[in-house]
C-alpha cells in the first residue's frame, strides 16, 4: 500500500512530528462519550459558508473603491481552485450591473458578416471549460521597486485560477468570415470606462473564450457578468470583461490602457508595448508574511505556481539561501493554471529564508529580483515575476527577507 | 491553427447553425454607438452571485427541512466543477455549528497510540488535494423502480464535484501505531444523529483524504465543517461529515446506516451490504427533462460522466434509439472526477430520444435500466447507474422517455 511507504519515510525524515503528535496524546474516555446532541440547520436552496470563515479580498486603502483591486487571500486558498467570492477583483469604473436577456456581443470591422449574438445565442454554440489562472500584469509590482507588501496577500494576491466556460472566440470569428488583411481585434466592455484592449488575431483564433461559466455558475458581477474574454496565459487586463464588442482591424488601437498603462518602461527610457505573456512564476504561502509559527518542529511548506507559456515542470524550494530541493507537485498541473507544490520541512527554531522558484516546460526558471534588475532596471512596474524570499525570524514570525 | 480547422468542421457538419447566425446579422450603428455610462459598484471583500441568477438545490416538499436531501442544479452549472453553495445536501439530523477552535478528531481502538487532534494540529501536516465526485448511493433511485424525476436535477442531483484538500487517512491512521490485527475502521459524525460508518482498513490506508478544504475555502457547512471523510468513488454516505471520531476495529460495526439503509436489495430477498464504489455513470444535462428547445437547429448535447472506478474512457451518446457516437471529452478526465461530455448535433424537428452511456478505464460500460432490473430485480433502490433517456417531443419540450 502505498500509504505505508509514504508514512515510513514522513516519519524517518520529520522526526520533529513525532513531537507534535506527542502533544495529542490526551485520549481519555470523556472524549468518546457525550450526551444528546441538538438537532441542527435545515436543508437550503444556496449554500453560505460558515460564521467562523473570515478569508476575505483585501482592499485598498483609499477612499473611493469603484477604481481600484481587491487581493486574493492566496495563503486561505487551500487546492488550486480560487473560490469566485474571493477571486481577485481590478476595477477601472466600478462593476456595472448588466441583465443578462439585455446584453448583446457585437463582432464587426474587417468581416464579411457583422454578428450580433444575444447570450442565448452564445450558450447553444459549442462550450469549452478549461481551467486556467487570471494575473493581473501589476501583480507584485508594489514589491519590485519599493517593499511595502508585507503578506503575500498583498504582494501576489492579483491573480486567481478558476474553471471557466465559454465559447472559442475563433469559432465566433470564423463565422463572421474575418477578411484576410485583419491583423488584430479591439475588445471593449460594458464598464463605464469602455475597456479597451487591442488582441493579434492569430491568439484571437488560437485559444481565447468568450467565456460565460466560472466555477460551475455564471461568472460572478465583478468578472464580467454575463460575459468576458479569458486569455489563457496572458495579462489580465486584456481578459476584457462585460465584453460587448468586438471589432476587427488591421493595426492595434494605441487605446489609453495599452499606452499610458500597461506598458514596460526600460533602463534605456523606452517601453515595451503589448507584452502579453505572464512569465513563470511562484511564491510561497506557507510560512508567509504575516504568519507565526508556534515554535519548532515539523511543518508543511506550500505555495503555488503559474505560467503562462504553459505547464510548470519544476518547483525548487530553497530553506538555506542556497541550496534547492524539488518540491512536491499536486496533479492535475494544467497549463497555464495554478500549480500546488508542497515540501515537508523541519524548522530548528533559527532565523531562516523560504523562497521558491518556478520552472515551466519551456524550461523557463524564474528569476531572483536581482536578475530581473539587471535587464529591466528599477522602474519597471508590471510583470513582475521575481523570486519572493521569506524570512523566518527566531520568534516564529515571518516577515518579507527584503524589507 | 486549430481554430480553423475545427470551424471548417463545425460549419460542414451543422448546417443549421448558418440558420441560427443568419438571425443574428442585425448589425447597425446604433449597435455601436450610445451614451455615456454610469460608473458601478465598488470593490468588495466577498463576492455574491449576480441578482439575476437563480439556481438553486431543490428541496424536498417535506415540512422538516433537517433530514433529507436537496439537488445540485446539474443542468444550470458549466464545466465539472459544482460550485459549493450548489453541492447537494444529504442530512440525517440538520448541520451541525461546529466551533473549529473547539472540534477535535480522536483516533482510538486498535491502536498502540491513541491521539486527538485539533483542526490547527492537521493543518500543520502533509496536506493532499484532489477533484472528486461525491455521489449520494440513493441518487437516481427515485428514477429505478418509480418513474417521478421529471428533470435531471431530481433524477441525477445528488452528484457534485469539488477540489478536496486534506490529510491523507492513512497518514493519520499510521501515526496511531495500527494494530496489525486491525480489518475495519469506524467513523462518527458530530450531527446529532452520530452518522456511523464501517470501512475496511485498506482503503483506508490507501486514498481515503480527511478533508478540511472544499474549491478553495473551508468545507461548507453542509459539507461536513470543519472535517469530513472523502472517500474518492465510494457512496456519499459513507463519506462522514462533522468527522469527530476514528475507531479501528477488527469487523464492521453493522450500524443502522449500513444495515437498515444503504443495503441493496436483490431479487432472491437477500440484500448486498458494503456495496461502496460507484460504477459509471453519465447523464445527458442539456437536453433534458423540463427544458424546451426553441426550433429545430444546432444545439450541442452535453452532459457529465463519472466512475468510482477511476477515468472515463468513452462518452457514447445516440439521438436516434440504437447507434452510438463518441462524444468529444473535456480535460482534464481525472479518475473519479465528472468529465465533461460535448457533442454537436442538428435537430431537425421530429420526436428523438437522446441518451449517453459511459465507459470507464476499467472497460465497463453503464448499463441500460432493462439490463440493471434483470441482475437486481425491481426493489433496487441505491446504486442506479442505469442509461437515462431523454425524449424530445416535437413542440421542443423535453421528457423523461421512459415517463
Amino acid at each position: 500500500m502505498a500509504g505505508w511507504s509514504t508514512r515510513r519515510r514522513f516519519v524517518e525524515t520529520t522526526a520533529a512530528l513525532s513531537g507534535l503528535l506527542a502533544g495529542c496524546k490526551r485520549q481519555t474516555s470523556a472524549g468518546v462519550e457525550e450526551g444528546p446532541r441538538r438537532i441542527g440547520k435545515p436543508l437550503r436552496p444556496y449554500g453560505e459558508r460558515s460564521e467562523f470563515e473570515k478569508a476575505a479580498r483585501a482592499l485598498p486603502t483609499t477612499k473611493i473603491l469603484e477604481v481600484g483591486s481587491s487581493f486574493t487571500p492566496l495563503a486561505e486558498t487551500p487546492g488550486i481552485i480560487t473560490p469566485s467570492a474571493l477571486h481577485y477583483e481590478r476595477l477601472h469604473s466600478g462593476v456595472p450591473t448588466i441583465d443578462p436577456a439585455e446584453h448583446r456581443l457585437l463582432i464587426h470591422g474587417m468581416v464579411d458578416r457583422p454578428l450580433i449574438f444575444t447570450m442565448d445565442d452564445l450558450r447553444r454554440l459549442p462550450s469549452v471549460s478549461r481551467i486556467c489562472f487570471i494575473e493581473c500584469a501589476g501583480n507584485s509590482h508594489l514589491g519590485y521597486g519599493r517593499r511595502d507588501s508585507p503578506t503575500v496577500q498583498l504582494s501576489h494576491g492579483l491573480v486567481s485560477c478558476s474553471e471557466w466556460t465559454g465559447v472559442r472566440l475563433g469559432l465566433l470569428l470564423s463565422e463572421a468570415d474575418v477578411q484576410k488583411s485583419a491583423k488584430w481585434i479591439l475588445a471593449e466592455g460594458a464598464d463605464a470606462c469602455k475597456m479597451q484592449r487591442s488582441i493579434p488575431i492569430e491568439k484571437a483564433m488560437d485559444d481565447i473564450l468568450v467565456a460565460y461559466g466560472q466555477n460551475g455558475e455564471a461568472l460572478r458581477p465583478e468578472q464580467g457578468y454575463p460575459l468576458r474574454l479569458v486569455i489563457p496565459g496572458w495579462e489580465g487586463n486584456a481578459n476584457v470583461k462585460w465584453l460587448r464588442r468586438l471589432k476587427v482591424v488591421d493595426q492595434p488601437y494605441m487605446t489609453r490602457d495599452e499606452t499610458s498603462k500597461y506598458t514596460d518602461s526600460m533602463p534605456d527610457g523606452t517601453a515595451r508595448e503589448f507584452t502579453f505573456a505572464m512569465e513563470a512564476k511562484s511564491v510561497v504561502t506557507f510560512p508567509s508574511g504575516g504568519q507565526k509559527l508556534p515554535g519548532p518542529g515539523f511543518f508543511e511548506i506550500t505555495g503555488l505556481a503559474w505560467s503562462g507559456r504553459g505547464r510548470i515542470e519544476r518547483v525548487e524550494i530553497s530553506t538555506d539561501s542556497g541550496t534547492w530541493q524539488d518540491a512536491d507537485l499536486s496533479e492535475p498541473r494544467l497549463p497555464m493554471a495554478f500549480t500546488r507544490f508542497r515540501l515537508g520541512w523541519r524548522w530548528d527554531g533559527r532565523e531562516v529564508t523560504v523562497q521558491s522558484r518556478a520552472i515551466d516546460e519551456s524550461g523557463y526558471v524564474q528569476p531572483s529580483h536581482e536578475e530581473l534588475v539587471a535587464v529591466r532596471g528599477a522602474n519597471y512596474e508590471y510583470h513582475n515575476n521575481g523570486i519572493r524570499v521569506w524570512k523566518v525570524n527566531v520568534d516564529g514570525t515571518v516577515t518579507d527577507a527584503a524589507a
